[in-house]
């Protein structure tokens, strides 16, 4: 915990002075938690940060609106950028510092390299935006040596982006560990997101069928219903609000492959709410 | 400098214990170089390993014949492998430790991630070699967060290789600084290599050719001649002793594009020596 809830977060835009000032914390015994972010924070990121700050002496948030991880037809242009409201709340929440680098570092002049993890991210999200996880896991990897934290906290809404930053960090060694938080949600269930802004208010009262179907799903499961049963359950829930259904899917929690018998598993949906593309998705415990 | 040469090394194959050594010998403000190699080790990796001594309070050299840089139809299986007369080579030179890892450890059950540089390793051997250098810059990549080292040393032998490998540390801000160190050659000028102990006795005397193609190249750009007439110089010494050419082209050290006006550049060559692929280049200084 840093001690200092409320007060405000020191700035650092230089990835150079970012690295020293961890590395100089951590000499002095202090552990350091990390909330990479795009900014746009809403109360999601600010359990991440709480989180940290509950688990850890020093807490960095990154805010970088980073362009590798969109495409070509996608929201980078729009997408929402509020960074005084931001500082203000990882203040409040307890963050040390806030890395706010500027895109000519971490993309230098000639920069030539990426991060490419197959398998996990081959599907449902990677197979809609191609090239996203790439941009994903290259600059979260940069993220990685730039703050070299003890841990680093990501939200359970992007699951699988959860399930390629643990397969990269396993398969590069990279020192770090990654601690998954439970999707915060709004009163009617819709899970929390910075593109939720996108929604106008009709759409913004459809959303809630995302939620609606995989808690429907999690019933069946539960009930033991097969896998096409449960993942029927899901589509029914946006088809009964007009919603395209991108994918809706059970899958294995670790490899995103077909569901293990005995084994805890997700269930994975994204939706086309007017304009903007929702994610969202539920844990389904092992069952007999 | 180690200040034991002739010492046994301390051999360590778990990844973990490594890097626990090394964050405890940087703790204890010890510098330390490492020196990535794949074993078969000959008097150019001793000069790397005397280089770090020199340079640096601990050397840690690593032996791993990396599955992922190898082709299909390359030369995997028959690679040499002398691990006891690698051992008594580095501990005659100095180094402090030998990391020899299993490949299970380097390519975990369920591997997926690949680091790929695009520009500097799209061509030459990279060209000739498809998914040789995204094997050389995933495997270093794990290698650098394995060994936390101040700083590594290559051969500019595999000019190319230093290319990437430094294009990739400065795209993802490995905090680990690299050197380039020269060819050690045989008295012949033939270009240390694991590889040449393939060579027929007379395919052995043809390689001479890289060597005195690349010198004369050197002379011809020094007198001021035209790009096209230096590559020349080196396809005709390779030709001259019937060895086909892969490449022989002059381009800018940093990024192997065409050279710049009154900038520094090197010459590139590979040829096939009967059954074995060698390559060589020479540094060419600035001219007006």
């Amino acid at each position: 915990m840093s001690g200092q809830p409320g007060h405000t977060p020191i700035v650092v835009a230089e990835p150079r002075l970012m690295r020293d000032t961890i590395l100089a914390a951590c000499r002095a015994g202090r552990r350091i938690g990390f909330v990479p972010t795009m900014g746009a924070l809403h109360a999601g990121h600010a359990s991440l940060v709480e989180q940290a700050a509950a688990e850890c002496d020093d807490v960095v948030v990154s805010i970088f609106v980073n362009p590798k991880q969109f495409g070509p037809r996608e929201d980078l242009a729009r997408y929402p950028r509020t960074l005084p409201a931001d500082l203000a709340l990882v203040g409040a929440k307890g963050a040390t510092w806030v890395f706010v680098p500027e895109p000519s570092t971490a993309y230098p002049a000639g920069h030539a390299t990426s991060v490419v993890v197959a398998a996990p991210a081959a599907d449902f999200e990677g197979a809609i935006r191609p090239g996203h996880f790439a941009g994903v896991a290259t600059v979260v990897c940069w993220l990685f040596n730039v703050v070299p934290a003890d841990v680093a906290y990501f939200g359970a809404k992007d699951w699988q982006q959860t399930v390629v930053v643990r397969r990269m960090v396993a398969d590069l060694a990279i020192p770090i560990a990654i601690e998954v938080c439970p999707t915060i949600r709004e009163p009617d269930g819709l899970a929390m997101s910075s593109r939720n802004a996108y929604l106008s208010p009709e759409d913004r009262r459809r959303a809630v069928a995302l939620h609606e179907g995989l808690t429907s799903a999690a019933e069946r499961w539960q009930a033991g219903d097969a896998v096409a049963v449960v993942e029927k359950a899901i589509r029914a829930a946006l088809r009964s609000r007009d919603i395209p259904v991108d994918y809706a899917q059970v899958v294995d929690t670790d490899t995103l492959l077909p569901p293990r018998p005995g084994a805890a598993a997700v269930a994975l949906v994204a939706g086309r709410v007017g304009n903007t593309r929702l994610l969202d998705n539920i844990f389904l415990p092992p069952r007999p």
